[in-house]
């Protein structure tokens, strides 16, 4: 036995599916109908520019109104119109074929298949039975002569179709609205969708007797037209109640791919707050997400704005977004653009880049560290600010720290701080010492370090709470100790003994006199080995427990204060040893809780005695 | 004119909509092959049991096997198997009846028609098209005297069927797998997927020589089968490396729905970085998602485990499954069986409750602010903790402090610290004036401490911080000054001019002699305002700009310093006002940066001198 067949699918079977599978949300079926209303009247609009219909076109306009007691809404426009023909050709019998034209559309680019009555949204009629239970169609055509029809389904496969008389040329949708759907009976709700998806159609939506959409917003515009007002009233109208953005760049292509939109650089106003999905997708005009995860380059989710490409698969899966062509190019374009306007600012007007760095700063690195091509781009232009505020790009930086902060391995030590304030005392003995202090204090900014240290050749970066001054940067000189080696280790002993914890290794070392007497450091490498595993990562570090708290307490040979607790009684040097030593954990910000109540109790109490 | 018809559906269109539209992820094609091979296998073991199969069952396992050369992946199983007829009647013709079937299950809960043999996937089998250019189909049917067939489909709706030979009863699946789905000929790949979806399907799964399942998860099994240690293991196998859960509910209900499944409470590690999403979806042992949402409350998403119920919609909108009237049912017995647990373990193990509480404490805090009735049930059980360690319930910690603490409008003032450490200082004075702190240190408590308030009854709340000790609690009693009104007055210009700074009020007040010399505060109000502010909330606040800080200093005219100050010459007063005053910053916490370096250098200078 061998036959073939063909395989046969039930209709009744489809409109469950269409209804609960489809689309995610119900609120799409105005999207639809309205998109379709706007295509049967840029269809009359085209047919009457190539003289193809030579009647009046009158207030080209789509209309969108609902009757709560009647429980409708109805969609009218004052396009092409169907006739009866029409109707059983587009309507009944290629119900589907939307989705296949849409995937022609993407074989062969025919540019003419785009203006296609049956829309890019392909099921987009037969999603109104999501919310009605029962559908007419009155629609008129624009051919003269013609009969209007009337079309009425129930959502079951059986629909019945007949002449009627309707006035005005053009198409109405009639739904009569299911009970579960009660909320689209709502004008509330209905303005709310309609602003949500039809805000920038290219034909006048009118709902409760206004327009809604704005026909030409400014991304379909030639850049050349526009003023920077412009751009910063339509920013607003986007994101009412934001901040200027810091600029833009208007992205226009034609070829290969279909692209416009403008991308705004938010101003950050707190790095811990940033919010993605705040670019909107289009195409053609028509609201389509505010996800645009695989569309944009994950770094430049930051970033705010519209895109509007028909080339952009709609609807479809992740994977398969992913993989195609065109979203692949349009992420290398945008990521190309972002670095070419970024270079621009920066050779056009420096001042102002430096100015905006700290809302820029953010966007550039977070592209550096997870775009290779970014970090090429962007690696002469990032920049770097000490903690004068002065700003200076890798390369200025290196050469005009080079001289002198160098080591004796011709290694090139940058020293950072991860807030100005907390480690002051350590930045002013850096400064002292003559040596430059960066500000690196984003939320990026350790994993930045650890990215320049890869590619900047001979330079590493250290904390400037590291070690003490004069360790920092090793060089091939030393201070002289006025402390024999006994001195120095009964010191060593006396200070050991009056701190008394095992989490502090202390040591004492020849400092300048005017260096305080105690400092506590915590080595570069211990506290990046902590910073990781606080984050959690460290590949499995957690396994192992905490690290234990490793700081170096450093006591200064120099300072008159060894002196006196080498030449006081045993209490009064103890005394003496902790005061220095609780004075190094108060710079260091480690002096709390218990301990630093006592302490200021203490000296409230010298203070009351004196 | 009037005409009726039928819509009809052209079955070549309906391919590319299964293929691009109707799963989010192509890797699903391989858990909806398996589950029907699973349900054919179970359907075998049922008719077996029944006695209307007598033959040999065999070993019944279902095989995956994916061959790269060839470019196929075969999905074998030995369960009921079809005749030529049966393909017919169940591929070709009712190909989309399955998404009929599921409609209607949900309407009639007919508990047989779950044991169809094309299964609750609907378009389950179809789904071979979104990785194959050509399926196969070899089956033979347990039925004695049948002949074996072979289904062909090249993705068009055309298929061939034809009698072949076939030794062993049941259904081999052979998918040619397509270009652009190169990755499923990858054996890892298709491991991972067996192990995502199918790793506790209840019929042997076999990939590569090996079973990948655990056919009778415990949440299969009833309760009192099972030891704790099977619930730890159990926890440890879905999510290894994690600590030891809490505690776990064990959920098994048959009426008036279907649920089974065991939620865990974790340990929680660091309350801002909880993990959503770790409670998996099961229907019938197939893993559906980790995306819960809208089936477990809110409030528990926090917690860890798997739900198992073929009576949550799979596949739907979001709007659809919030509606659904068995998921509403279901987030409601969840969130009771959670709250009678609780209730439980605090009854019968108050201790252990109390030592978890670190743990619970924030999914009870978080529920009780999202779900009123939640907090009603949790509301006899929900832990406050003071700053020596002890434990109290909400009505015993009332009673406990009421005596002592009530001011003189009969409010009792709850106190409470945020950082104990911090915060010592005012710690210390609050508990040495015998009130009692408690410690609300965790990200939800500032809106916990804004419910209590409203909740409880003649109750507010101040940080140990809003005010100096004795105006903490008003009260009728006053402390005497040992200063004339000049002289306060005298102080207070003193001690105005010595801070010159217009952030900070200075008043001066009579305190114990003990007390600190100056303290300063932040009215609660005042706090709350602007750590409102700060996370952006606030109605809009934002939009007035910042809130000035603005602190109260208190300097106590009853301390010996206050006498000094008083007594000594300009500049001499000057200092010592500073003096004071800085440490009455460091007890805040409010000394930092350039102040703080200089007021160590200051003190090692003297340490150094003296």
């Amino acid at each position: 036995m061998q036959e073939t067949g063909s395989i046969s699918i039930h209709t009744e079977n489809i409109f469950p599916i269409i209804k609960k599978f489809l689309y995610s949300d119900h609120e799409i079926f105005l999207r639809e109908l309205v998109s379709n209303a706007v295509d049967a009247t840029q269809k009359l609009k085209s047919l009457a520019q190539l003289g193809e219909y030579q009647g009046e076109a009158g207030e080209l306009k789509v209309t969108v109104s609902v009757d709560k007691e009647a429980r409708t809404i109805t969609v009218s426009d004052r396009g092409i119109g169907m006739t009866a023909e029409e109707i059983k050709k587009y309507i009944n019998q290629i119900a589907f074929s939307g989705a296949t034209e849409f995937v022609e559309k993407y074989k062969d680019k025919d540019a003419a298949a785009k203006d296609q009555i049956i829309g890019q949204f392909g099921l987009g009629f037969y999603s109104a039975f999501m919310v009605a239970k029962e559908v007419e169609i009155f629609s008129k055509s624009f051919r003269e002569g013609t009969e209007a029809a009337r079309w009425i389904c129930d959502g079951s496969t059986e629909f019945t179709l007949e002449t009627t008389e309707k006035a005005e040329r053009g198409t109405d949708v009639v739904l009569h609205v299911a009970e579960d759907s009660d909320e689209f009976l709502e004008p509330q709700r209905l303005r709310t969708i309609l602003t949500k998806y039809c805000k920038f159609l290219p034909i006048p939506i009118e709902f409760e007797g206004e327009v809604i959409n704005q026909t030409q917003p400014i991304w379909t515009k030639q850049p050349a037209e526009l003023t920077d007002e412009d751009y910063t009233k339509f920013y607003q109208e986007l994101y009412p109640f934001s901040d200027a953005p810091l600029f833009w760049i208007h992205l226009n292509v034609d070829y290969p791919f279909n692209l416009t939109g403008i991308l705004y650089f938010p101003k950050v106003k707190d790095e811990l707050q940033l919010q993605r999905n705040k670019i909107q997708l289009y195409s053609r005009q028509v609201f389509i997400t505010d996800e645009v995860k695989d569309v944009v380059p994950e770094f430049l989710m930051l970033l705010h704005g519209v895109l509007d490409s028909p080339d952009i698969p709609l609807n479809v899966s992740r994977s398969f977004l992913q993989a195609d062509a065109n979203v692949r190019k349009i992420n290398q374009y945008i990521t190309k653009k972002v670095a070419d306007k970024l270079a621009e600012i920066f050779r056009k007007e420096r001042s102002s880049f430096e100015e905006k760095w700290g809302d820029i700063g953010m966007f550039v690195k977070y592209g550096m560290l997870s775009d290779d091509k970014f970090y090429d781009r962007a690696k002469d232009i990032a920049l770097v600010q000490n903690v004068s505020g002065k700003f200076f790009t890798l390369n200025e930086y290196k050469e005009q720290v080079q001289a002198n902060q160098q080591d004796k391995n011709e290694q090139t030590v940058l020293l950072y701080t991860t807030d100005a304030e907390a480690q002051h005392a350590y930045v002013v003995a850096a400064q002292d010492r003559g040596y430059d202090v960066l500000k690196l204090d984003g939320v990026l900014d350790s994993h930045f370090i650890g990215l320049l240290e890869q590619k900047l050749e001979k330079t590493t970066f250290k904390r400037v709470d590291a070690d003490t001054v004069s360790k920092l940067i090793e060089k091939d000189e030393t201070t002289e100790s006025v402390l024999t080696d006994d001195e120095k280790t009964k010191l060593q002993e006396l200070f050991a003994k009056a701190i008394n914890n095992p989490q502090m290794n202390v040591q004492v070392d020849a400092m300048a006199p005017q260096d305080a007497p105690v400092i506590i450091t915590l080595p570069e490498f211990m506290r990046r080995m902590k910073d990781m595993q606080r984050a959690g990562g460290g590949g499995g570090m957690a396994m192992f427990g905490s690290l234990p708290d490793s700081y170096t307490v450093s006591v200064n040979a120099n300072n008159p204060v060894a002196q006196r607790v080498l030449k006081a009684d045993d209490e009064a040097a103890a005394k003496l040893a902790k005061q220095a030593f609780d004075l190094a954990l108060l710079a260091q910000g480690m002096l709390k809780g218990e301990a630093l109540t006592a302490f200021v109790k203490r000296s409230a109490d010298l203070l009351a005695a004196e």
